[in-house]
């Protein structure tokens, strides 16, 4: 009746040797700190010991890991197949140069493109730009759209003398005025561009210049739904007004962003009737509808895409991505592929070292049903969590989650940060999300075992938090 | 008496066997094509055949590679020390997941900073961050600047509740008229902030939106230097005079960035008096000087950066990197280290396997002199730069370079893009910069012979071309 692990020879559970982090980690901090900010770092990592669900520190600590180094680990740690593939000469090909894959690619780089990467491209959006991060997608997808407002602007015809002119002066008519959209809580990346989308916390945008582009409310749904059905109809029906008002308004808007959960923005969901609606609005309006799923892609809401969920009336204009795929990039739909060459352009355009390993990663998820996976796991996962939110309401609520992607809030975010610390000193690697929200993040791998060894964790936290007052500034 | 090839067992020259593109990368294109953009590519490489500075295409065409896909290629292609490191499992704790190096990264990452990545620190520059592109790299520079200024306006104070509901509606006041003072013909990058500093082609900046920061002209030296002394004297003090002007009238200059050489722009060049003065002025003022070495970096002009040939009366602020170093990212100075922790973040920080690629890179480079070399080979380089320009007057001028980071300018667009079309054709590989110069960017393993091998097929073209009219739009 048992079916084997997704994960062969995974460690046995939890054993916490040292405070963590530990002194070793600590000698690495100091040495680290020389040269780089070392103060956001939880633990150095022993990279090698490291298996499946488990992180390995250099202190000997062996840590459930619900954080995915940010939703990053599609396979867990040194899964078989990717050391395998590595040791067995598969990559050999990429190891001894770092090519500009726009300039003289690799032959097997048009067969990852065209195989793998095709494969798993959202339906209808056959194109595909490839970067190196979350951030370099984003912003080349609303230059993306700003090329197609351009070119419908001037109907075709070619820029004026005066007009390039200007641009070299950052003066370009008609330009320096378009607009995204975005929404409260948005989380979309820190170079300029993608953080003026970005709405997520003041700190990632105080003294930065923005550009002054327009943000809407989020309907963030509240849990459970059945119980918030009228307060999230009208939320999510205000957010629409306000879209609607802002196209009405303004004919410069080139695009609207957004992310199917928010993600830093503190797992905050909304409907598929939302979402179905922002891309008739948009599609309506000829306005660029971008689909940011950066950290929802590549499995972890038990679809491939976030968006496959959601019954679209038609494809989004343009998805991102970034994190699990190993590399940044967004698959767009034909008729938004630039007249011009050159316009979408940078040196590297990706690594084929990461898209080689992502190869490797869809394939393990297609042969192991890795999706399927996410999908049964994720449904106890947030059974478990209500469960213990039933246990302790006067500290966790609002348990939710599609997949394992997966959050419940505490009480207050001085809680919140005490239950991260908490279950940290327990071997359990948490990452907060938003101001009181604790997140799930874990890889495609994670089961059912591990869900009863994490939540059995927030249960021993929670006795001894419960009643309490909540201690003030442990930090996260 | 002759010295052993810096590079082992190069193919014997070049080799040509087809048109190319051959027939071969010709299918690869149309397949490449259903997916991604393959306007740009020149052929598609075969990435395991291609050694030391010849490129093998999948037409079995051996080819002289001047132009290193855009200066990325330090040790040539599949130099036997990454091909030892990789096969001999130096870089197997990499190869089983891609880390958030802010979060935990693993221990090895430490050895790389504080090792390698610290010995090619530029002189006063002991802070470092990490990230995947040079565009990245940039843009986090200048948010180093933007954060030092407004910590400075602010006089350490806190921001108020007021600045910090502004800062979310992308409206914090006094920042979004902080600016970056870059120069004419400047190249940095194509994310909307690293773009706003661009100031290369209108095609690069055409329809996306830019902050309304100030340009001044770049004083782009006449050669031979000797013979135009007085004007390049004059076009600099008039270019530090605007710069002057702009730090006096406004107190919202962040930053200044300049590329020691432009790439993009032209191959242009500026005296080491004239960036010394640039220094001058910009630490009196207080303002971020920010030397952009994402092209010149990792020791193409014979240094390991070009910045360390200018004798500065102090460090610059910042330097920025990307290309040959595998991974994008800046050096800065310690008293910019942001206060805060968070403020310059995200989520892959680099990438560890190319970080340790560039450690052994490191170490190839000290081990065998190859910035000693570059600085022999290019002094032969331009010699016989300014040899060709002798024999072809009508043809050529400018020969130029610092190390093998070298140009020459053809007479007119129509007739640069010729010569590069014949070049390759003849199996030289280049690359074009500006509207009318012939880049060089060889591997730091560029030696006599393939100049002399290079030299020859431009004679070859130039026989070619003299005395014709250059025809028409050849496309580079």
């Amino acid at each position: 009746m048992t079916t084997p692990p997704l994960f062969p020879d995974e460690p046995a559970g939890i054993h916490v040797a040292t405070a963590i982090p530990g002194p070793k980690s600590e000698e690495l901090r100091v040495r680290h700190a020389r040269v780089q900010d070392a103060r956001t770092v939880h633990f150095y990592q022993d990279a090698t010991r490291s298996r499946g669900n488990y992180i390995v520190d250099v202190d000997g600590n062996t840590i459930l890991d619900l954080y995915g180094h940010i939703a990053c680990v599609p396979l867990g740690y040194n899964h078989p197949a990717l050391l395998d593939a590595w040791r067995g000469g598969r990559f050999d090909w990429a190891a001894g140069y770092r090519p500009a894959l726009g300039i003289a690619p690799p032959a097997e780089w048009v067969g990852i493109v065209d195989g793998a990467l095709s494969r798993v491209a959202p339906k209808g959006l056959t194109q595909l730009v490839t970067v190196t991060t979350g951030a370099e997608a984003v912003e080349n997808a609303i230059k993306t759209a700003f090329v197609r407002l351009a070119r419908k602007r001037r109907e075709g015809a070619a820029p004026s003398a005066e007009d390039l002119r200007l641009t070299m002066l950052n003066r370009q008519p008609h330009t320096n005025d378009m607009k995204v959209i975005s929404f409260e809580g948005g989380f979309h990346g820190r170079s300029l561009g993608s953080l003026s989308a970005t709405r997520s916390k003041a700190i990632h945008k105080l003294d930065f210049p923005a550009f002054e582009w327009p943000v809407v409310a989020f309907p963030a749904n509240r849990f459970p739904l059945t119980e918030n059905l009228e307060y999230n109809n009208e939320i999510e029906a205000r957010s629409l007004a306000s879209v609607r008002d802002l196209l009405d308004a303004d004919p410069q808007i080139a695009a609207l962003i957004i992310e199917p959960i928010q993600g830093e923005g503190g797992d905050r969901h909304a409907s598929a009737a939302f979402f179905c609606e922002l891309r008739r609005i948009s599609a309506e309006r000829q306005v660029t509808f971008i689909v940011d799923e950066v950290q929802t892609g590549a499995g972890g809401t038990g679809r491939f895409w976030a968006h496959e969920g959601w019954d679209l009336p038609e494809p989004p204009d343009i998805v991102t991505f970034s994190k699990k795929m190993q590399l940044g990039g967004y698959y767009f739909r034909p008729e938004l592929f630039p007249a011009e060459p050159w316009r979408i352009f940078n040196t590297f355009l990706g690594d084929p070292i990461r898209g080689a390993q992502l190869e490797v990663i869809i394939e393990v998820m297609e042969r192991d049903d890795l999706i399927g996976n996410v999908a049964r796991t994720g449904d106890l996962l947030v059974r478990e969590l209500s469960g213990l939110q039933a246990r302790y309401p006067g500290l966790f609520s609002q348990a939710r989650g599609v997949g394992t992607y997966a959050a419940i809030d505490a009480r207050d975010p001085a809680t919140r940060d005490a239950i991260v610390r908490g279950l940290q000193q327990l071997g359990v690697e948490a990452g907060g999300s938003g101001d009181r929200s604790i997140r799930f993040r874990p890889a495609l791998v994670f089961e059912a075992r591990h869900v009863h060894e994490a939540i059995d964790r927030f249960h021993h936290v929670a006795r001894g938090l419960s009643g309490q007052p909540a201690s003030a500034g442990m930090g996260a």
